[in-house]
């Protein structure tokens, strides 16, 4: 016995589930990927018979014939045919009658994911070369800069004396770590799915080691049903695209924050900025808060995947269909951000004199005072505190400490000399000072920026 | 002194910061909200002598014929007019001279708050509506089966008896708050940004209360400030979203447990399920299971809006053009979610035979055998360690413990008669017995239909 | 048949199954809404005999015994009984023997519902107590700085002349609209799940209606299974203060900008700030950097909260649980955050010097001379490219637009006199002249302060 | 001049402020790494004479005694000194004087990341071992059941036969992954920022390689802006721990579903399941519930830390003092949930006869009648529809299909004999037809379990 609902649906909501299970507007961006995959699909069941040479021959014909009218923009898309393979599977048909063999031994599951696996691995090849070009940039503005001192902040309050150079280098240092973080995630997903099947693999004698080495995938996966219902390949890069989009993010903030009058560090060329349609005085850091807005999105998008996945079991279930739309647009956020910050920091001018008069004040060489205390034997806590009260006295008296009579400093220390006094005052000879290994020193900037070179392959 | 990047712009760099600036292709869904935004403007300006009365008329003409032009896909979108305002105010100006005079007193930061704001209580309304679809379809269904027992779960172990229509309400009494927090949402947000300018108001004496009446706001916003760069509005939304897209993703996850061929106890239509390519005699839940997709998409979605706003100084920044497409596919995504769902469940069969078996196992009468010890005189935890000791004789016996030999039963209590014993061992008397308010009782879910029908202000 | 895995468990094993399921060391907080729900809901047994009154009174006082235990810290809160309900139970049954009846009716399933929705009353209840200081500091330091004038900012870079009040009252606004989302929220959640038992109700003719009223709900929950197994009001509550804090984070992101050397405009008290342990000069806002910090872990919090109950099929889940340690740890967060946001707000200086000085340049004038020009009849396209000329003419100079050679200035427009431009020249005139509501004018944000009063409820 | 705001600071603001600040209560869980990172840098110290030998013994000595005293329980935390390395570095004090002289060259933003670095560092190694011990489980349990066949499911419909070990199999690839992911995060942090100082390292000249090196990292961190302002090490580990607790909750919810009356696969030891306490018969999943719910925790406490650094400017700023408890909570539930899920796994009961009558129903043989028509020459579209008419025609009958009359299967195909359909009809066959590399026959699974202890480790 079983109670029905009767017909009474309303033709809205039929529309809506069509909207809701169409998805060819979607994953069409994989056709390439597809293609490549009936092909060594195709070629595959040659080897083992399935196919005829002839037959395998025509197929991959049919295929590339696809492929040209897609990218000519010839190919019709047609959204009653649900997704990207079966508009493909379809037109072969029409093309080869061969084609109707194609599916034997695979699986829209298998499919699916082979197809993004390889546009995974395309589009971290593509970001990875991206972060080449603007590690060079960096590396190329750093070397201009060598010699322009910077105030180092924390808490965004003048800290140290520093130069533009090293803190070029410091965005470099994050971004090699995303470097690495997208290798590794397109190294561990550079597997083959193909032949797992719809779960449980195939009850033909697939030749899936050969289809993966052709596709160049190092092997195939070892499981069927973790095959075709795993997606941690799209955490695990949407992840290190929202790692990356937050580094992008700080960058933006401080590309932002040394726009202001009030910093005046930098100038974003025009074609990085735009101006106002009530103020026309305006010259607004687009590109910095763009950056920063997309990297909101990114990191929703990699929790959509996150939350997705969360509470599935296994194989295969529908809800994966909805792993596209974050990871695309992730990766597309991602991509042009890094180009347009390389295009603004390219383009970028930094003030010398905002730079140099933001040296001048903050006390930027109390830690120096209180090194050189520590150097004359003063434990590190006294020193702190002894130069604490001449920051008080000099706040007093409305002066940078480096202007408070010098017989009120010679006053601190018997040994504390004239010469001394002078290069515990300078920036310069602060900055020079800090000659450990990551330091701003001249030389081991110029050292790390030789070594970043290396590393990323990039010569000068 | 300043220290110039040089001009080594390479061409993909340029054209990575126009596809980051151009937003033309997401917001042009906000034409209609434009339009409307201008001609109340106009209006006002020509009540204050700004425009003349001909020119208002001319600028509402003009508009009004874009409007047509775009609605049957006649307009030229320009993607280097940047965004929806630049496009139509060109086109305006073209058909019109006194275009140029429309943004007078205006500005795109509040121009843009007002089309969110407007475009905003336009998707919740019909997200009102298509709530209110769902919940008929939940109220008719669960009047059509009020007699279909079926077992509540916890732990989605069996429970206690209950019946099919107490659970469909269930899910109707979320979506009824669900269906406030868009409500309140939609109030709170339902204020006019227009004439707060840039960010400091107006120099023109702009008549806003009369802009914000003709376009059915509750009244202007309060300050100039807050109206250009806040944008509480969509996270409330986007929250509002995400948790009814938690509600129906739960929804989903029951009509894939209860799909099962192990559970049964539904059958989806055609309409809402898909075979695989793989395998002729799948019928997959795929509606319920793209409907959890989508949440985990709505969650992101929310999540980007959270975190586009947090730490953003005031006023306006650009970052904001990245709240459009998080909060347009988060209000699509739910839409199409709550039609294709009322469809499924308008259309979907369950299986009384299945249902009823279900009932018949899993000791769904010890809750009730406690509650008659209880009832007798003991007190409840002992009651409890009694029925727990049956339970477990039962399994040793391998029957249910309605099943268990009726001398053993009557040897709890000297009271314990033969009809006392039949009552607290039948799965339709536990059910009857639970007639307090919000109970599964028969007259008690009669009654819970009748006070929804009048909440939701659905007619039978 | 079945095939047993063997007792082999190592002891960590056992031992983390230990400490995932203890929850007495979190829901330890709900002692206060555990006792006055027990307390509740005994008087409701006595009042349908299930206890007789003199049992109702000795549960009544055990339950008040035990609740000043807790408050002295002579409780012993015991692991093993697993959570706050049954480590009360089991000391109440020590001290009452009646104690073990008490449960009669109930379930922990309604039980937690209850108690964390009496929480999140008191919770809330604070919170809005916190929001009323924090606005009424922003009201009193808005009169008090009433004529002083700063750049109003977009992008961070300054745009048009406003006034510190007028800023203040900005983020008013915000609070005003989150006080109101807090007390929507506050509302829909009080409701009373007491009666709903485990899922589907009880056999007791509990008198529900009454135990809502005492525990101040305003009625029972209208079906038991959702009662038990919905956790929305957790998830608004969450998203409720997720978009607070993110209004916080945004105060917090100015309080750091305007503290820098750069700025200069505010000085936060000693009390809101910390030094360095390497750099005895640095006075770090660290208030406003907490209060962002804390912002990111409470948009974690409010994810949590989402993506438990998505996916969760009905009724109650264990997963549920692990809803306490977010929503506790956001709403201690946010409290935190908005009391000392309101004690560096009341104790921070601001510094007139600097906001003068930042008003000096800019270009701040830009908008009125396009306004003034518009007034004069020049279509406000037009007026905005003069307005463009101006600007890049007084770069060249290097001065401000207001600097440049009036006879420049007059050959714009033959109408425009020394007075007109002295006037669109004026900073103080420009913020007089916005006198739109919702404007910086002086008499628009008194308006705004008395208005802004009434509506908080709080006396001058 | 300057606007004060006077001293009008209620209590509960001071209070509020205090407890923002304080941190000792969580980053006291950093002694070890406290402890040991200051015994690296006294001897380093020492080597460029800072301090003396003896001086630096004195110290060493010092802190192990402090070590001893955390340890033992006898230290006493004091929240007035407000974090972990305070409280250290003042009981040293009192011990040593010479301690005084320790925080030379260096500040507690390099200190607090070098201690977060090591504590990452132990807990990826602690997480390494858990998840060792749940791989072994996985690949005992499968090698226990390697004859066990059951479905495979997509859709959570039952698909094609499989076996019990296969399935384990994958929930063990999923697994490596993570391991992998682990191991490379824990790679990838371990380096060394002390000496980084504050932001701009130190003008003493310290032994980085050294201490590094005695601190068991690869190498000091290259630039010291980015050693202490960066965090993605922590992004990162947060990100893999959430894909970990994804795929743990992806087998709670399996164990969720099995373990229901109607799927009746497993059945959980009593130590990881609960009773109610209103339904003494239920044997409730707590285990796998619980493991789910933290996972939606762990994935908030990820979103935490990427929302925490975006937008961060450089160098370090307060905000990161809230990186601790999101990571510290992530790690501790992703530990207890790996080791809670081992134990479970390890003594859950598989239910022989609930897998083969599930085997026995759903069609499950539908595949390889597809795939016998394809070996017969059918194209695998034509087969496919054939089935789907198989299936229809077997549901009008009310049977499997293997139960169809022999005469109506025959007539398919000329070629297809009684034995081709005896094997296309035994599930035993199909599971051992499925022999490519990846599926569940049973030597490849065999294969499959010898593989992964090599990589794992783990003898037999």
């Amino acid at each position: 016995m079983s109670v029905s609902g009767g017909g009474r649906l309303p033709a809205a909501l039929d529309a809506a589930m069509t909207a809701l299970n169409a998805s060819v507007h979607i994953d069409s961006a994989l056709w390439r990927e597809d293609i490549a995959g009936s092909i060594a699909h195709a070629r595959g069941l040659a080897r083992i018979g399935v196919l005829s040479d002839e037959e395998a021959q025509q197929i991959v014909a049919g295929l590339q014939q696809i492929a040209g009218e897609i990218e000519r923009g010839e190919f019709h898309w047609d959204v009653d045919k649900e997704d990207v393979h079966m508009n493909i599977e379809s037109r072969l048909t029409a093309l080869v009658p061969a084609g109707a063999k194609l599916h034997t031994g695979r699986s829209r599951n298998d499919q699916i994911a082979t197809d993004l696996r390889l546009w995974a691995r395309r589009r971290a090849a593509e970001l990875e070369q991206a972060l080449l070009e603007l590690a060079g940039v960096l590396l190329r503005r750093a070397e201009e800069h060598l010699d322009l001192l910077m105030p180092a902040y924390t808490h965004l309050q003048r800290a140290q004396p520093s130069r533009v150079s090293h803190h070029l280098m410091a965005w470099q240092e994050l971004l090699w770590r995303d470097l690495g973080r997208l290798r590794d995630a397109a190294r561990r997903l550079n597997e083959s799915p193909l032949g797992a099947g719809a779960v449980a693999g195939s009850g033909f004698a697939l030749d899936r080691a050969g289809v993966a080495s052709e596709l160049g995938f190092e092997r195939p996966m070892r499981n069927s049903l973790d095959a075709t219902a795993s997606r941690d390949f799209l955490m695990e890069l949407g992840s290190a695209l929202a790692i990356l989009a937050v580094h992008l993010s700080r960058i933006g903030e401080e590309l932002v924050i040394w726009s202001t009058e009030e910093f005046g560090f930098v100038r974003l060329s025009d074609r990085f900025t735009t101006s106002s349609s009530m103020m026309p005085q305006k010259k607004n850091p687009d590109v910095a808060e763009l950056v920063r807005g997309r990297a909101a999105r990114v990191i929703g998008d990699a929790v959509s995947l996150l939350v997705l996945e969360k509470s599935l079991s296994f194989g295969y279930g529908r809800d994966l269909q909805e792993d596209k739309p974050p990871i695309f647009a992730a990766a597309e956020s991602v991509l042009v951000c890094v180009r347009a910050l390389s295009g603004a920091i390219d383009s970028m001018t930094f003030n010398a004199a905002r730079l140099r008069a933001a040296l001048g004040a903050g006390h930027m060489c109390a830690t120096d005072v209180a090194d050189q205390l520590v150097k004359l034997g003063v434990p590190f806590r006294n020193a702190h505190h002894t130069v604490g009260a001449l920051v008080r006295r000099a706040e007093e008296l409305g002066v940078q400490i480096d202007q408070l009579p010098r017989s009120e400093v010679r006053a601190i220390h018997p040994e504390l000399t004239e010469e001394l006094i002078d290069s515990m005052f300078s920036v310069e000879a602060a900055v020079e000072r800090r000659q450990g290994i990551g330091g701003p020193a001249r030389v081991r900037v110029q050292e790390a920026i030789a070594d970043a070179r290396v590393r990323w392959g990039l010569s000068e």
